[in-house]
């Protein structure tokens, strides 16, 4: 058990020292000696985080005639996390070491300590259970054994905005996009022509401040979402539910992701947000374990309905053929752009050979996920052979994203655009100026082949686009 | 004079009407009376929004091979901003009435009611007018004369990250992306294998606590920028400056902006910022009159220099060829995506046949921006021309997105395109039936032609794609 963790943990920190050699993350704030758990994403990096957006932007809105988009502010007037629940219960029960200051989730903390299930306890039953075992409880920083009353900390971020003089208001971070599209609800119907059942799905950062298990971007204080609000009838809602789950699944896969690296996992009853009528977890197999992917919850009309009340705006719907009002139930898939990144770079990531000379490290990207999708390489410095690379090169940067290598022997450089995902590589040698052919390299298999020079720009058109 | 200024407010106007009554821009918080200042993107809106940035991210990124992407924190260690200078001087002089708490910007207070040039007053200069003119100054709100002493209010948005007890980090919200990139400089050359010259792109929110005059998105607490920084070698930096000045006019020029919407200016010599060596803004002529769109400015070495100061860290570069070692010089093309939104719809606006039965509403926008690419009309419900209508749409949203409309007559579905910028119109009448051609409809010569309906969709690719 202490050896498979040990492992998990090496795995993963063989992504986190690849993620950063490669140019994918970089620790945020590096020079200054970093800035606790927060990632910087660096050129190849951004690349696929735009690829991974647009993949999800072109099924859940393009490819759907019922969804539509939306970019909503990060600052939204602070009455909108009173109506959703957010000032008053987005809080963890905290406590501090008064020794060394260290700050924990009470919960998480006397779950490891003790072995009790945390997500039971409220806080008077956190503090009985502090006192009556506080012999049991030490700082595993410092060892002191002397801690705070826990208390309830609210994970939203605030801060004042100013226009008038002693009124500054609190405004928040938003901790989710989804309110963002709730509040717009009435808005997009008056002047979008969609009828219900219809999706609003957005992209964007939120921000939460969490004491954070250190586990590279899986938990990050500042995030960025991909959330979906799909609004239905009455009654449909389980449907369209079971619909979302399935797609959800589907898309993951089509994205290349290992069938046996997903799981579904449906909440227990007592897992629920009381509002909530169902929720499924699509779990995924990270180097340290089994973690939430992707959230799908059935929040019946209670957003809708919170928002009412508070705004005392009418959300109701108004069927324009049965001539029928109601206030739409919601499905709401909500995914995590930066997991769903560490998602498919450890999924993808693999070591050949391991330990002897030929080893090669590979990201086994989906063609459409990869940040450079072809290296072109002249095997030589000389005879015309790099006039001919950067013919190709022009010819397909109009396209997509290309790297034009000279340095270093062809083995190297495969080596190094496997580490990058880029899935195919084109060698231009001798036999080309004789017979106007390359040599085509597929990633996963290295596999050559020879291949006309003027095919190479439609065998990739065709083989690394869309999902 | 007057007379003018209504008629730009009133163009104002009506860009904001249409913008919300179609889905491009509404009120933030809108059904909570709104949060001063801030806009969310409705569902045209924010496709307008993905395609300029998408426009951006090609031109400066995919297709130059000298330029990468980068994506990094929101949230930046605060010495980040000690080193860049915005912990000290990031700030505007405010003074408050007594009378109604109405805050002022004392430098555009003091010009408005005295026509002094407040760019040039310090804080002291500012109190001394205030004391010699107070007879004068009256609160525009109240009318009361009664004002605190002016004072320098710090234009960051601050916030607390809290991971361990009375230790609470003050960090801030960027005020602009440009030192992620900064503090990126030396991640980047060591894992990317780029040489200078090079650049380094990125996207993303930034946030300024600004007293903000009304002019709809052109200034907002919340914005995202579109920002790249140029490294050169010391001596190349005019001819660096002066390349980077044409692209984006040219740029501005290729998305379809009218040549006499744009005019460069030159900051004078007392405009510039100290480490500076010359500044550009590219203005344009937006419906209040001419603004900054786009400042391109030779920062020198001016930000690595401080950050290697603050950092302790070493950011020279070393030439692989040569071996010289050196601190790049910066040139910094910087634009607002939210002002260029505005820019786009207002160049793109206009009215025809104004106040005749048979006015239009027209976005003249370029065909790779405009959110929808075609609308397809059946003529009539019946006689199998839906049908038609929706193989066709099926067909062409696999590539873009497309409207599909049986609604109304036909010269009110062109006009409810019109007013989205939809750059052609397909209806399928009788005739389709009998010969397999559709009508097309261009939107600003609204010119109509017979086409064969299995060539619309090879018609629009060439159409309606890249810029």
């Amino acid at each position: 058990m202490a050896e498979k963790k040990n492992k998990a943990e090496e795995s993963l920190k063989d992504i986190v020292a690849l993620a950063k050699r490669r140019g994918f993350v970089y620790p945020g704030s590096d020079i200054y000696g970093g800035l606790s758990n927060t990632f910087d994403y660096g050129p190849y990096g951004s690349e696929l985080m735009r690829n991974i957006k647009n993949a999800w932007w072109k099924a859940f809105v393009h490819d759907r005639d019922d969804v539509v988009g939306l970019d909503s502010s990060i600052l939204l007037h602070p009455d909108v996390w009173k109506a959703s629940g957010h000032v008053d219960s987005f809080t963890d029960p905290l406590f501090d070491c008064k020794a060394c200051k260290s700050r924990f989730r009470a919960d998480k903390f006397l779950e490891d300590a003790l072995g009790v299930d945390g997500s039971k306890l409220d806080l008077a039953a956190i503090r009985e259970v502090m006192e009556k075992e506080k012999d049991k409880l030490k700082c595993p920083n410092c060892g002191a054994k002397d801690f705070t009353e826990p208390r309830q900390f609210n994970l939203m971020f605030e801060t004042k905005m100013g226009a008038a003089a002693g009124s500054d208001q609190t405004v928040y971070l938003r901790p989710e996009t989804a309110q963002g599209i709730f509040i717009n609800f009435k808005n997009i119907v008056d002047t979008c022509r969609v009828r219900v059942p219809f999706g609003v799905a957005q992209i964007g950062k939120s921000f939460r401040n969490e004491i954070v298990a250190r586990q590279f971007v899986f938990r990050t204080r500042e995030f960025e979402q991909m959330e979906m609000e799909y609004f239905c009838k009455p009654g449909t809602q389980k449907e369209w539910f079971d619909f979302w789950v399935d797609y959800c699944v589907k898309w993951l896969h089509g994205l290349g992701i290992k069938q046996d690296s997903l799981r579904v996992r449906a909440h227990e009853p007592e897992e629920l947000a009381f509002y909530s009528e169902g929720t499924v977890d699509i779990e995924f197999n990270f180097p340290f374990g089994w973690g939430e992917l992707w959230g799908i919850a059935s929040r019946t009309d209670y957003d809708l309905r919170q928002h009412m009340e508070f705004s005392r705006k009418n959300l109701e719907y108004l069927d324009p053929e049965t001539k029928e009002k109601y206030v739409p139930y919601v499905v709401e898939p909500a995914l995590g752009v930066n997991r769903l990144f560490l998602a498919i770079l450890s999924d993808a990531y693999r070591v050949e050979h391991a330990g002897t000379e030929e080893q090669r490290v590979v990201l086994s990207l989906h063609p459409s996920l990869a940040p450079v999708k072809a290296g072109i390489f002249p095997l030589t410095k000389k005879d015309g052979l790099p006039e001919i690379g950067e013919a190709l090169y022009k010819s397909l940067s109009k396209v997509f994203p290309v790297d034009y290598d000279l340095s270093g022997s062809i083995g190297k450089r495969y080596y190094r655009q496997d580490e990058l995902g880029t899935p195919y590589c084109i060698t231009i040698d001798h036999q080309t100026k004789e017979d106007n052919t390359v040599t085509l390299r597929e990633r996963d298999s290295t596999k050559q082949e020879r291949i006309s020079l003027d095919k190479v720009r439609d065998f990739l058109i065709d083989h690394v686009n869309g999902v």
